[in-house]
């Protein structure tokens, strides 16, 4: 095997109450990648599409992660990567990290799989880190392994992937905004109330309690941020509005998709994900923004290899 | 039935990672409880071994407990409450929620069990309150409901039961030294960095899961309280030997017991346990302060009738 197809998914990181160590893994929106073994040695981006992105491998987020991982085998030969990117950048449903993740997932598989996931997501945070200037694999994690995972820690990179009930989906508006990162990350708190973090790890913890039990009224009670949303929200315009209406159209929550400005909705069921969605286009249809809309299954199985 | 006897255990609040929402039961030690039902109508506290406290209803942590679920019942006679108290108030290990439940599960039993065990604990936190002068739940709920459980919220209350592995074994030093409930609280710090907040429910996530999956490893690299301990430590004289003797000794990870003075470790199987238990023994036999020390398999069934 020479050439692999793969679709490396969308996350969502966060997840309320999990500020920067939880994420879960979308199942209908995501990047397609071809990656392909080739005699030239070297990490050589040779196509990408959908969006305006660099073709120097140093430069660029896939390029950067399969670097890191092409320095650690001895090979005498390259790989060539083609980018067919369907998830804008700056969306706030991990981007880079769908980025980041294709192209070791793709060279491990041409490879014989000499690495295991949590390895390959030690070199994607090297892709990620280009985008977002830190190393953090909240949306990496997920995209890698699938379903809800936590990360328990950086360094050393620690993953847990954390069971959720089957029929769990979510909605996802992305309003077509943009958020500089910078600003995004000047409205985060240095310190916060010891009262209001106790609180967040109250609902953390339930949240995990809650997806392991399958329990949608402990989920729905845990999902609550108590720390972050409420300066970020102040960045994505008719997020109280959103959120309301997600939950009277019979969410378990809502919340900021990483930094934003999508937001993400979690419902028990597909008809329910559905109705949620209605609600909010209809929000934003008054609003003259424009905007994407999407329900997905939560994928447990991350990112793959298709034909 | 007019009379029944009870062991009300023993519990470690905060386990760690889980400060003011998570406490875990214990087997080896409780207060034992007598409640009768009798003609003279009122809560009476008629007998009280151990220690010195108060007669009076009002002004003691089971008569308050009592005296909150006797209001909210109608009935023509009355209880007598009589406590063999085994657990040293202020030890740190539950002491007044040990009283707080005891009297209120008592008279459930007597009559009939009209109130479910989230009911019982909220009769039992005024008695906790007249102790601790705040409403909190986290030795209540583990006494009422045994094995490890989480307070989601006290307001409304809401109280998770997670389980918990076969094999895990918990060690209690108590040293005999007083510490002040308002010289503790004050050390408590108001607000915390954001990064310490995150690693925390990183940490707390993280045991919430490991106790799902009986994963040890995971527990282990979980129990680390980056936010009180640092603080509190301080007022418990050889702390950090206690807890390195015990980690070097094989425990999964030691920390303050609620707000002090007594150190718990938690343990994969007795033996380990055990090998703690003398491990820290030898520390604090050379220090010249008198302790109690004791090895408990975690209690998952919590607060019981007795013969």
């Amino acid at each position: 095997m020479n050439e692999i197809r793969i679709f490396s998914p969308a996350t969502v990181a966060n997840v309320s109450c999990g500020f920067d160590v939880m994420g879960f893994c979308l199942d209908s929106v995501g990047d397609e990648m071809v990656i392909r073994k080739v005699e030239r040695k070297g990490i050589h981006i040779t196509r990408i599409e959908g969006f305006d992105l660099p073709y120097e491998a140093e430069k660029n987020v896939s390029g950067v992660s399969a670097l890191a991982m092409y320095d650690a085998i001895d090979v005498d030969f390259g790989f060539e990567i083609e980018i067919y990117k369907k998830i804008k950048p700056g969306s706030g449903i991990g981007s880079s990290a769908a980025s980041a993740v294709g192209s070791v997932f793709g060279m491990n598989e041409l490879l014989g799989r000499p690495f295991n996931k949590t390895q390959l997501t030690e070199f994607a945070i090297k892709g990620e880190a280009l985008a977002s200037k830190c190393e953090h694999a909240d949306n990496l994690a997920p995209a890698m392994f699938g379903g809800f995972a936590l990360v328990k820690s950086v360094s050393p990179l620690v993953i847990l992937e954390i069971p959720s009930p089957e029929d769990l989906y979510a909605t996802i508006i992305h309003p077509q905004i943009e958020i500089k990162t910078a600003e995004s990350r000047a409205l985060l708190p240095k310190e916060v109330a010891l009262q209001d973090a106790t609180t967040q790890w109250a609902n953390f913890g339930s949240l995990i309690h809650g997806l392991h039990t399958g329990d949608f009224e402990v989920i729905k009670n845990a999902l609550h941020d108590v720390i972050v949303e409420p300066h970020r929200s102040k960045l994505i315009p008719y997020f109280n509005e959103v959120t309301k209406a997600a939950i009277n159209a019979g969410a378990l929550g809502s919340g900021i998709s990483g930094s934003g400005p999508s937001i993400f909705s979690l419902s028990k069921g597909i008809e329910n994900a559905i109705n949620v969605k209605d609600a909010i286009e209809k929000v934003y249809a008054k609003t003259g923004i424009d905007f994407d809309i999407h329900v997905s299954k939560i994928n447990s199985k991350g990112i793959k290899i298709i034909n």
